[in-house]
């Protein structure tokens, strides 16, 4: 199922708040919406901005082609000077966004879109269907690495979440510091390395564990990890050394997939080293997350394939990131600060500027938020304040900086990534809820008349 | 982004197992595989099978076109050999499942591909994927519509999740009972209802809350939802009100999204009441799940707006199905079980038959699942017992039964979960965790070798 456009991946509300603004006379208005999370969901210690690539792409194709103004005339869904007005639609502001891999905060002004009313709010369902995904993708595959220390983490997980979503969960791995995916979509698309095994159903379809062996060696080379929990393991571990042997080799690893894989590893690697195997890896499998990397930590493991829980954030599926109108201009034709007064949900006014504050040691110490009444105005006070901006400009006027997209984007984002984490403090490394690592402080300086 | 083919949405190992098998002389040997979930994720009483329609034009996609040889050929995948073969792959087994909209238990063979080694593993990832997001969001939602008692669920998480599983979602839910979704393309792929409210951006965009209503109601009419929470609440509704009067209607709803919706559903209704607006609806939204949707059924809510939870499967985001061989010809040329015997992991094996038995009330009180030796055993057995037969064939060698698929397909999986559902028995209905609503008897009546 292929789609020609993003634009109707979208909210029905965005068009006919579209249509009503029209015939209002407010469209027009100059807005700054702002991406953000009120929250880390499941009180973690730091979130990891990640989808930055695709949403600039989102954003480049999102067009109302013929067949999308049919669609919506066909229902009614908004008047024909309203379609009109999307038929020409072509995004023409400015966003500017934490780069992607960098660590992310509560209220952390994530993305940060201005435009008329009409241009930015259209594109609020598309950028928060992306950003969510591949954020809270992204975090979770950070704190797998960060528990695996060093060991090579493999995404397998496209099986156990929707298709199209697998291949991002995959990108979003690979900047959070995976090595590998199994998907090969994922792989081809954004030319990440690719990595696989074999399943229980190879060894079953061929008469004996042997034979399945001996098949998979004869294609694949000794270097291959062999699955070896099908039957009995101490004899599957047998079977596959000696499998490499007659093929002149040793073999490459072995995976665990079943029962205690702490107990399973030293019994294995005991084995696999009286075996004289001692090069011979172990890569255990088996609804791996980041607490039981961690548990895995002491046992001799050489590498995780991480499947179902990466994929779907480890609990925590969606990074809950909202879309809100924070500056707009009034009927005075002024910039106004605005904010939603409502309980539980109130949200903070103004364009925000952020930098991130760091100690006499490099370590991350404070999220500053500025709220003000222009870029300059807020960067200027990042500066007094010693603080590293955070945010970088990814469409001006509505030319799209290519160097955030496609493959190219992928390298640097996993290094911004691993750069960004390295500077939080111890707390960022633990993996119990509680307190963001590096607190917020937002502030606003902004002088108009709100 | 627009994928030209499914093939590549595959796991690496299923292309190295298919060379390694086709070396081996494996690759053509006849195998039953079979999709099934060990457990209901969350310990729920059933499961919603869906995604079928989905899945069988994954199967009719499902194509290794040049540029995807190509790839394979450039990261050395596979052998020339297995590049031939997949060049010229068409699936031409058989497909056997549940009906999509079908309610299923742990160990139900939802689905049966039937076909050579090659054939069939290599469709595993892609199925997989398939139904466990499909059902995972399906699962949730028909406890969402079960808890809503017949007042409407509108699906607006779209921006909770991947753009496109968003699209996928919409179509899982109006499957499981949902009224409508915001997500247009949803609307358009599938035919399904849209619907919308606004957002609290179009309030903040106006000079003042009266003016937004009244531009809403200028385009969309007094009929239209407004939402009332974004400054003051008794102040909103009386605006809101007032609003649609000056147009010369009664509104038709107003929306509320913060706070403690049942406590303010009440207060709201009788502001209503004593305006005289009795005939304007609530409809309420904020983070609502299976579980708060029952907690408002006292309330005078008119209908429910889901987001987050329902596109991520309130807390179970997979349906953790497995796709796992269990037949498969022998060197001796006959069928013979397989099943994997590591410990947690144990599967059973041969080809499944499955039947609900229902008692004398017409209230399901068992599944039938029987290992036989071939369909028409399996069904005579079913027959015998007195259980409707589950499966249905949805490809007839390589041939996909076109009316399982598309928009028209939407409708008959509805019809076919309602009516599944309202036969399940009063446990089927509770929202806590459990024992699965009807029990599963597996029985082994196959006379082969093992």
């Amino acid at each position: 199922m292929a789609f020609s456009t993003t634009s109707l991946m979208t909210d029905m509300y965005e068009l006919t708040m579209v249509d009503a603004a029209i015939a209002s006379g407010t469209a027009e208005r100059k807005c700054v919406f702002e991406a953000f999370g009120r929250r880390l969901p499941g009180e973690r210690r730091y979130g990891v901005v990640c989808g930055t690539g695709r949403l600039l792409e989102a954003i480049r194709d999102f067009r109302f082609n013929p067949e999308e103004i049919e669609y919506l005339a066909s229902r009614a869904i908004v008047s024909d000077r309203t379609a009109e007005y999307l038929a020409d639609y072509r995004f023409a502001g400015d966003v500017y966004g934490y780069a992607e891999g960098e660590c992310y905060f509560p209220h952390s002004p994530v993305l940060t879109v201005t435009g008329s009313f009409a241009e930015c709010v259209v594109l609020e369902t598309v950028i928060l269907s992306i950003l969510n995904h591949d954020s809270a993708v992204a975090t979770a595959a950070s704190r797998m690495t960060a528990a695996a220390h060093g060991r090579p983490c493999l995404e397998f997980g496209a099986r156990r979440t929707h298709e199209t979503a697998a291949v991002h969960a995959a990108r979003a791995a690979v900047i959070a510091g995976f090595t590998a995916t199994s998907d090969l979509e994922g792989g081809r698309t954004y030319d990440l390395g690719v990595a696989g095994t074999s399943a229980h159903s190879f060894t079953l379809v061929h008469d004996s564990e042997k034979e399945a062996f001996a098949a998979q060696i004869a294609t694949m080379g000794t270097g291959t990890t062999l699955l070896v929990d099908t039957y009995d393991i101490a004899e599957g571990v047998n079977n596959a050394v000696a499998a490499a042997r007659e093929a002149g080799g040793e073999l490459g690893a072995v995976r665990l997939d079943s029962g205690d894989l702490v107990a399973q590893a030293f019994t294995v690697r005991k084995q696999l080293d009286d075996l004289g195997a001692t090069s011979t890896k172990i890569t255990v499998t088996s609804d791996l997350d980041e607490y039981s990397i961690a548990a895995l930590g002491a046992a001799p493991v050489d590498s995780y394939g991480v499947g179902t829980r990466v994929v779907t954030g480890s609990g925590h599926p969606t990074a809950e990131m909202v879309y809100k109108l924070v500056q707009r201009e009034g009927a005075d034709g002024k910039m106004h600060e605005v904010a939603k007064s409502s309980k539980n949900k109130a949200s903070v006014g103004g364009l925000k500027v952020a930098g991130r504050v760091c100690d006499q040691r490099g370590s991350a110490a404070q999220e500053l938020v500025v709220s003000a009444g222009s870029w300059q105005e807020g960067l200027d006070y990042l500066e007094r304040a010693g603080a590293r901006p955070l945010q970088v400009k990814l469409v001006d006027a509505g030319a799209i900086d290519e160097s955030r997209i496609g493959k190219a984007a992928i390298a640097a984002a996993a290094a911004r990534h691993e750069e960004s984490r390295a500077e939080l403090p111890y707390d960022g490394w633990r993996l119990s809820s509680g307190e963001p690592a590096v607190p917020t402080k937002m502030l606003d300086i902004f002088e108009g008349d709100d």
